[in-house]
């Protein structure tokens, strides 16, 4: 665990804006991948989807309002495409800076004839590291762009529901819409913290059954994401409050009061983080009480034992001595020596002596409660 | 203890929303229980109660106001019942997801011609454990509809009054009854808060008399409880707030005033809460002391004797030796070979510095006020 | 003190409501006490006061705005007392209940004809346990009605003040006389505090000449009373700005001066509160240090014992080997075993190198720095 | 250091109201000095000083709006002072009340024909405490009193450039006068807080060079002193805060304009504050882990010789046991006991063997890296 | 590390305003540099710059509004300097003294004719210390004066846009440049963040392999390092909301959006320093548990030899003693003393015996779980 735990960790560095760069100038990383446009196109009654290569010549398509538009487009290798947002659509370049640097936060703001919106989608990659994408809206009349840098995502039920056409998703417009795929998004966070709350109770009940140093070391970890999730919940809240307050005529009521409940569920992933992020902080207060314990009883074996045997090991030591009853050399007799060596029961008296200081001294342990 | 306290947190995962599904779209888990439906109809002078099979046909009763009505419905599993909410009485689907997903957070909304609230229930389990069930009101100008998942509440004190007639109970209106209901519902929450006051006093006087790890785990657990119910208290007391600030037609100023009241409850519940907190945190402050304080005199101990006996067995030792005065193959006397072991008095002359040597670290370590 | 600590803790349970009970029911402990009612009547110019039996038939007297009175309710087991106060002076029923139930937290509500306001009384009982006992006010135009449980309280300089006539106390009205008791029950605070501190600076005391751990135990006692003190000054600060905020007209702006220095004073405790909990803090920390600072102290004692005697032990352990120069039985001469022995200065080289380990052992253990 | 932290400590009782007094009584101390009274009368032109024995008639001479007048009074041992400022100035007796009782926090209050602020003055007495004095202003139209309760303060800048006449301070009025006091007392405040930085930066150095428990008891000791500093900061914020925003005839805009100033040096001594409580906990944090870290050394060092002694020790004992190889009394021979007594390399086997067992251990030892 | 650790905060000691200094004098320190002025005059076809003596005569350029200019002020060391800003330019003498004084919070000040506002550059000095400069601006209509007290900043790269002429930098007026400038000063803030977020990683990963009291030390370090950059990120938010906020006419709404950009720069930085500072929290709390943790090994190992070869010592001490079996003065035969010492197998038994005990501690030890 330890050892992925720093890769994870190694790979999550902060990207950092180019310094001195002119703000408003799309950012194209060499890495970033081919755009994939898909187009869909729907009403209550229709529903079509395809791929496109560009999205030049789109305006006049869209401005036929009978149908709503939605433009997925992911992957940002392509200058034109950005171009032609700014150029066709009237997009302000800074928006498309910021679509295109992907550590926003989850922001939203109105620009009279669109809505601009971030996301943030967390999911967890092949080696369960916690990945964090930025996922961006353009709204428009009847018109949703959307833009992800990656080709995954959590969006197919929402897809699903499009094609099947139950529901508001074809009747309410663009902004419901986009507040399906938010809701969705935000959705996903319960699960990732449904899985963080099941890892702390396995740590717990190793807390319990076999404490060790892991017990630690993953709850730090899990402590760590929680702190990276709150990072994106906090501000998702801010922005779905800015949406409800927001004038914007683009938002009619109804799909407000369906932001109202995502928000609802904004504030309850807030309540359990905040939970989750006790329950790891009183596991480690649980694990250095366990040590301190631990520590408690390794000495208390120590004590116990050495108390009880270094003076009868000082005892069986005096008499070892080898004071002399008798001078080998000269034969004098020394009476004073050692008496106790030739006595009937010296041995025999001694043992018992020792015995008494062993029982005495284990009456004096049981007694401070040393042995429970 | 440590076990059971396993169990219930095993018991407590959060419940997740279904991922990308439509929203307002009533949620019927296969465990629910089948809908008991109680028919309350009441004023001042008329009291009378049955249990209906199902909804239907019921707006024509209400539609007569001469009378109030309480409609509770325990138990969900009826698609219909919740088609005909909508169908007959209005509500939005959005507020009949909520009932049906038992996760939501004590809540006060508007609908124009009903409002809609959440309670959260608190009790303990047959293990002791807490449980943590929702309770939804919609209040109509004379009819509330109460919604509960479980067929056992707190609630039959409530039940009396309405049956006895006496105070305020059966002319103050429906919103007078809600408020009864969210009133006993926040009283409860007192009972609870009492019985871990006292599970803290326990453990504090276990604190004094035998200190062991189960006071960590206990308190532990009990703060762990106090953040559920923090958890629950705080958004009651904005839900109250909210229905104290809200210009509802249906709440008229007279039952605001009783609100008013439930509010003062709800802050001296979350003074409570934050009081036990504070002294869950003292219990384990004094705990840890306690265990750093016990290893101090484990370590006391072993010093004490170790540093007494351990020069006294190199003593005994020295003179184990066994250095010869004469050579026993060639019988060469060695006289600077030990002579101490050969003169008349040298074992006394050695019990006697062993004595002095003991008798001054027993001095050392009174004075340095070990033996307090 | 820590078995004083246990009853007063005992003693401090939590009033906890009757779950279910109608709201505006006066509630009459069995335990509580016969009222004696104290009925002073004055103006600038004149001071009479007496005992009065009941409070029936007042309202004609005090219907003579020439003079101002003060009527002061010492004990609650009447009824009819409360339904006096219901029927001829049209005191709210939710107002009376909160009189009877002695756990309400400072606050100040307006009533349209009168304001009701709580304050608390701190004391300490015989045991020097801090009590803490509901004081409240209803205010008429020339009418003070004053509330207590028991009979003692810390209101005597008030009533001298009223007799003696000097100061504004005669001349202001009965809204000054409710700021008068306010402020006095506000100033017996700082006395409290004012023991606590120096009750601080002697646990501080002991922390540097004899620290054990009854400087912990104390020190949370002192706490854990901050934290009940707390939760009163904050809810009083509150309260007093209410009055200072509220338009009510039987609060005059000449009273509200007086009440902003009540309110001064109320900072000012909160101050002395937040101050006297960081030392208490702060006094724990300390104690924790000189507890780890000590343990330290205990095993240098014992590593250098144990590492300067062990080795010497096991020098004088390897002298003391029986290995025979000669074979007892075939008197086969081995040169090889332990020639040392039998050597001329085989003990005095012995002695030297034992205390040549010992000497740089200390030089050693003296570089560390642990004989400081 | 320890000593005189005492000392000081003792002296830093909290200021106790006196219980019950009537509010508006002016309170004069036993132990305060006899009143000076110094008179400052200077416009642009002109400036005179000189010390008056009372303030009677001086309502006539201040009537004159061509200069400016500073009235400083230092101590308060006059009633009869304090009764001319209420009777000739129309100065409340609340306000008096507040100059005589030196406990009170910076505040601000407008009267309608005058303003009433206090301000406090920190400064080090002769033993290095931390001494915290009340200076008071009352500003009138042209007119400035201060109060303050000793001979002593950090004031002669400012009567300097008064005689120097430089800057600003003849020609923009009293309220600028009033300016130039707070702003010179803020700025000792720096003063204070840089003698701390550098206190805080020497035991930081000892934590380094030398750690021992005085770093504990040191940093303590400033982290107190910051408490009660930061106990005025924040009031003097907010005062000169309510000084900005406060629409006071006598507080022209040009004023504000340097409070402004003052409130910004405000907010640099908070930050300062709280940076060096951080810096505080951060080398107590230090200084705790620096004793955990030579707990461990010490106990390695026991647990390196123990375990490496204890072992060759047991052996040699053994080696040292009395079995005989023939049973002196009956002379029957005993081939079995102990054989390796009597063999030809059996010391030199065993001393190798002793010194394998070391070797094995400093061995494991080293790899654990307990040699570094 | 520990060193230079020291070192730097050796020198970052709080500048100190002078006690008692005049407000509004500019403060010329003597160690300060030879102005160099850097005068440069652009629009959108036209770009020029020169080194200027001194900013007398300027009016009349700067006077022609076909033009923008920037005017570089890099060291203070003349007081002619500030007397022609305040005699040609108007600005005001608090405004200048801020400028000289180099310890000013990031903030924003409308003068009407001009605005004024501070920066702080963060940058590392030589020894790799960090480095915080104040730079100041004020914006006139056309003109951008900027202040430096050294020659070094990191603001080429907007040097080098203006030199090109690229983007919006020679469009959009001077309130534009001075956006530029402020939001690559706030950018750098980014890679100085950036590389303490590698520290933190490097000394988690010494963590995890070899976790020594370096670790405590340079995380200290960090964390020191963060508290000193929040200090200014936060000011340098409320700056720029300030800005926004404003209605200044020189900062026209199109800047705000730039402006609006770097605030949420801001706003991410608050971000990065709150999580960095968390992660160094826990990455103390993880070293102090490791350190726990190898205690609690040392103590294992010591217990578990010292129990296992302790009780073995003291019977081989036993066997060591010297009771005869026959007085060698008397010849008296004493069969009770030590007969085991004489039995055919005593030697093999007693080994057997002791290996057994040895056995049993060690299967103890090890069902303790002291060998995992």
């Amino acid at each position: 665990m330890s050892k992925s735990a720093k890769h994870k960790r190694k790979r999550k560095h902060y990207s950092i804006p180019t310094v001195g760069a002119s703000p408003g100038v799309v950012f194209i990383d060499e890495q970033s991948l081919k755009p994939v446009i898909v187009f869909h196109t729907y009403n209550v009654h229709f529903y079509e989807v395809k791929e496109l290569d560009n999205i030049e010549n789109l305006t006049e398509i869209v401005a036929n309002k009978e149908f709503n538009y939605w433009i997925e487009i992911k992957g940002f290798k392509s200058i034109d495409l950005f171009d032609t947002l700014s150029a066709d659509f009237g997009i302000n370049k800074l928006v498309l800076e910021d679509i295109t640097r992907p550590y926003q936060r989850p922001k939203f703001e109105e620009y009279g004839t669109y809505d601009f919106a971030i996301s943030r989608m967390l999911h967890f990659d092949e080696q369960k590291n916690l990945d964090n994408d930025q996922f961006s809206f353009i709204l428009k009349e009847n018109v949703l762009f959307t833009f992800q840098e990656g080709y995954k995502d959590c969006l197919d039920p929402v897809r699903a529901r499009l094609i099947a056409g139950k529901g508001n998703i074809r009747i309410a417009g663009s902004s419901y819409l986009m507040y399906a795929l938010m809701d969705i998004i935000v959705d996903t966070y319960f699960v990732i913290l449904g899985e963080w709350s099941e890892e702390l109770d396995l740590i717990e009940d190793r807390l319990f059954d076999k404490p060790d140093r892991s017990v630690m070391y993953d709850t730090q970890l899990v402590k760590r994401n929680l702190i990276n999730v709150r990072r994106v919940v906090w501000p998702e809240r801010d922005k779905l409050n800015d949406i409800l307050r927001s004038d914007s005529r683009l938002i009619p009521d109804q799909t407000k009061m369906y932001i109202r409940d995502a928000y609802d569920h904004c504030i309850q992933l807030i309540d359990m983080v905040e939970s989750l992020k006790e329950i790891s902080a009183s596991n480690i207060d649980m694990y250095l009480s366990i040590i301190s314990n631990r520590m408690n009883e390794i000495m208390k074996v120590l004590t116990i034992i050495s108390s009880i045997f270094i003076p009868l090991t000082f005892i069986a030591g005096v008499y070892g001595m080898n004071f002399a009853i008798e001078d080998p050399v000269t034969g004098k007799v020394l009476p004073q020596n050692m008496p106790e060596l030739y006595q009937e029961h010296g041995y025999l008296y001694t043992m018992i002596i020792m015995g008494l200081i062993a029982v005495l001294q284990i009456i004096y342990f049981w007694r401070k409660g040393w042995f429970k």
